[in-house]
């Protein structure tokens, strides 16, 4: 029987040891490219972008105000007109699916990565990933955090501070920890 | 009719542009500084200072741990005192006053900035600011963000955590997500 | 009479100023380590290891990721397995105990600093620290704010952007703002 590496586990949502020499490897390239960009002056800009672009799954037009940190990179697939504002973190075990013009506020943390809540289980290092996906048209306020396998419908509004453990339906505002609906959007 | 430039509009907490190339021009300023200062080792402290006090609308005597993030710098006017913990951020098109004996711990998160709730309207890039003031003797607590437009009353505390959405009264402790009355201090 | 110089009092659990001469110094000695191992690339982070290592009071085997800020470093005592993901912060004034297999993920804030909620007192800059102990087998989810003089029960799991400002039971869930009990992990 032909078994799967762990990055292919990961990938396929299955559960899996970060510890692995090759996920190992694409964290410290990823990390890497991160630092690189960290260290940037703004007026070197461009080359940061160019950096990310090569980093990330796929891009059109971004800007990313640092510190921006992921843990592979090339599971990050953004639309156009992308912008995440200072301190966002993005763990991308899975895909992060982001669709075109979408903000994040200062201190976005989204992450695909969980953990058994066994904690013997969770003490052996393994862990697992699912996508996120964010929609069209949506706006994350600052501080807010997106919990692993959530989907943002289109034009969405998460309030500052949120914390999305859940999906979030089109055309509403969700706020609170955990987040629930404040309202629609006409 | 003489038209306002977008940085007027800005000021004037009109809806405007970020893009304007003046405007763009200012956050390169403001965000070159704050990487430098971000850059300096704690043993260049002094000289990390400077570099803020020439960056910020008005300041007294201050202390600011990195790292720190703004958007323009000219509108943060600090009264005596100020203090701000590690990885705080001043979204700051609008005019943020800060008052004497001002504390932020760490990763408070304080924006000026907002976006239409419309996603179409949202897309096209315009957003507005509304000035946030802090009164006298504010304490705010870790990770608490502060939103566009509000005021906090002198002496005030803010949990940790807490998303401040409303004016918030003097002499009162205030937190949760959305802050609401926890107790009066006596 | 022989009076505590104000770093006794501090480890004491007792009011004092950190303004002090000799806390100012050990305050900047260990900024000064987290600075020089928030600059290296993550090539050299056996390097910045060892340089945490040698500013913690005790450690075994542990991983942190950039940024990472705390106060003095020696009240940190870390068990075995400990990870810490990007941007946490610990505030060290007393002392912070860290059982085995300990993980936090990225932007986890942890204070034994408070400050008086009278204004008054709290602009003579004085303030206290109280111990902060955290269980073996323990996940704190990202963005979770640990709060001055809580006691974390083993295998307890702190849900993402959870303000904790009470002591957590042991095989528990704990979550929201502040944090309250969500389920027992069997």
């Amino acid at each position: 029987m032909i078994e799967m590496s762990e990055k292919q586990k990961m990938l396929a949502g299955e559960a899996y040891f970060p510890s692995n020499k090759q996920l190992q490897a694409d964290r410290l390239n990823a990390k890497t490219v991160c630092h690189q960009f960290n260290q940037l002056s703004p007026n070197d800009y461009k080359q940061g972008m160019k950096l990310l672009k090569g980093l990330f799954g796929s891009t059109q037009s971004f800007w990313i105000e640092p510190h921006f940190y992921c843990d592979y990179g090339y599971n990050i697939h953004l639309g156009k007109q992308f912008y995440a504002n200072h301190g966002c973190v993005i763990l991308d075990g899975a895909l992060v699916t982001i669709g075109d013009d979408v903000m994040l506020g200062p201190g976005v943390l989204i992450s695909t990565a969980t953990h058994p809540l066994n904690a013997e289980k969770r003490k052996k290092g393994i862990e697992s990933a699912h996508s996120i996906t964010i929609g069209n048209g949506v706006w994350i306020g600052m501080g807010a955090k997106i919990l692993p396998g959530v989907t943002i419908g289109d034009n969405a509004v998460i309030a500052a501070g949120a914390v999305v453990n859940k999906n979030v339906l089109a055309n509403t505002v969700v706020g609170g920890v955990p987040a629930t609906f404040i309202k629609q959007i006409l």
